[in-house]
């Protein structure tokens, strides 16, 4: 099955852009999760989204979920790792599963943090973002996982099924559901080391030496999560009608630009869509 | 006293604009009226504003306006004839008003209609859209007005007292305000027709012979609203980041661009603001 739009983020963006592909009569698939957006959640008091006056940012985040729930619109609690285009389609990863669909919308935010010293030069040479996607390579190999979120304590769990040793490192505040056998190292990640591949991850009182390094994070940086895609520092270069790089791939929100306000990025993903269905009915013409 | 922003404007653009200008603490004035926009008001049902559930556009007028007041925010019920770009500040003309401003967002719209054969052509030659602006060049002379609105009515007053003689052809259902000396014409215009200035408005079924004819209509376009803009067809040529090819000059909603929807309009707006108090930090930190 091929979907028509795939759309990346439920934050405002991926929202109002579902909201759009629905009334459209598309067929949408919605990555994300049921709360929104983190951002939108912790947001004490939204003043500036037209038409609401003085809301929490979890009063806010209620009418939209009531809102895409009253239109039908379903939620697929997964996260995206990577985002192929195959030329008439794309191709998007998550974990082991594969999803097609002829346009994407891409709606990520961006907080991605940071990255590590090394990160970036060792990115596919034993450092990956994906346990599920690369963990077979590390078969009775060492690796280390720093997560900065609950879902490195699943993937740590999963590679210690295939891997020999695993370290945890978490970057956040852990309620431990790892298994017995894996070793937490409270420290703080500095950098990366390695020769050909990536051999050393350096912390702040020790260095451990390992086979496959995995950095779990809230978001990735879009460059990495699609292939080819042109970006403009921490953004997905776009024009004014949202579209990227890459024929029928259209961005929204945060990740598109400044300023990182939510009505800006709802009517971004307005627009995403609307541009995505013009190619669409564009593609139908010439097929 | 000059204002650091301008927002011409009340539909979902404007509105949105001016409650981020104000949440930042920039001197604005926001022309408009307080009805926020005729084409939202008339709207039966809207879907698609992320957060609101099948409102009326009534409703959702009321809960901007609601908005708006809530934040200290006035409109002044003005329309904005011209735009000047005065180098480091604009001067907007309203009637025989005068204001200035540092920084511009331009949220008019787009529904301008069609342009009468030979407006163009006249334009600034015995063809005018303000009253109040040229009726002085008509003293002692035949003028006619055709007007869209009910302001044409006022402006028809107004010329009566100059002009030796005023003809009214309305292209809406009239209540009749005007004074008794001015002759209605019900009729449909077809054509501004003359030599180096225009000298004959031709209707369906007669042709009156003027000195100047002046079209008062509910928006005018933007190139002649704003000397030196580059257009797009009908919509002002801009970036991502709502920059026209006039410095300190934004633009939002419908006049950008397509898709022509409230979210998309109201998202612009936050990023017109946002560019245009970059730009005033930017004269700030240089002067």
């Amino acid at each position: 099955m091929r979907y028509d739009i795939a759309i990346v983020g439920s934050g405002p963006a991926g929202l109002a852009a579902s909201i759009n592909a629905k009334i459209r009569n598309k067929n949408i698939i919605v990555f994300g999760n049921n709360n929104a957006s983190t951002k939108l959640t912790k947001a004490p008091s939204i003043d500036n989204y037209l038409g609401f006056e003085n809301l929490s940012g979890v009063e806010l985040k209620d009418k939209f979920m009531s809102h895409i729930k009253s239109m039908g619109i379903e939620i697929t609690e997964k996260r995206v790792n990577n985002i192929y285009s195959m030329g008439d389609y794309f191709t998007l990863i998550s974990g082991g599963d594969m999803y097609e669909a002829t346009t994407v919308v891409m709606a990520t935010g961006v907080e991605y943090g940071k990255m590590l010293k090394g990160e970036e030069e060792y990115l596919g040479k034993g450092v990956g973002y994906c346990a599920t996607c690369d963990g077979a390579l590390y078969r009775n190999k060492k690796v280390a996982i720093i997560g900065s979120n609950h879902e490195g304590e699943e993937d740590a769990n999963f590679l210690r099924e295939i891997a020999s040793e695993v370290y945890y490192i978490p970057t956040y505040k852990m309620i431990n559901k790892l298994d017995d056998e894996i070793k937490i190292i409270e420290d703080r990640p500095v950098e990366i080391k390695g020769d050909n591949l990536a051999n050393k991850l350096v912390l702040k009182n020790q260095e451990l030496e390992v086979d496959g390094i995995f950095i779990i994070k809230d978001s990735v940086s879009p460059k990495y999560m699609v292939p080819g895609l042109e970006v403009e520092g921490p953004h997905i270069k776009c024009d004014k009608d949202m579209k990227t790089s890459i024929a029928g791939l259209y961005v929204a929100g945060d990740c598109a630009g400044k300023p990182y306000q939510y009505l800006k990025s709802a009517g971004q993903g307005q627009i995403a869509v609307s541009s995505a269905i013009s190619y669409l009915d564009k593609k139908r013409i010439k097929n």
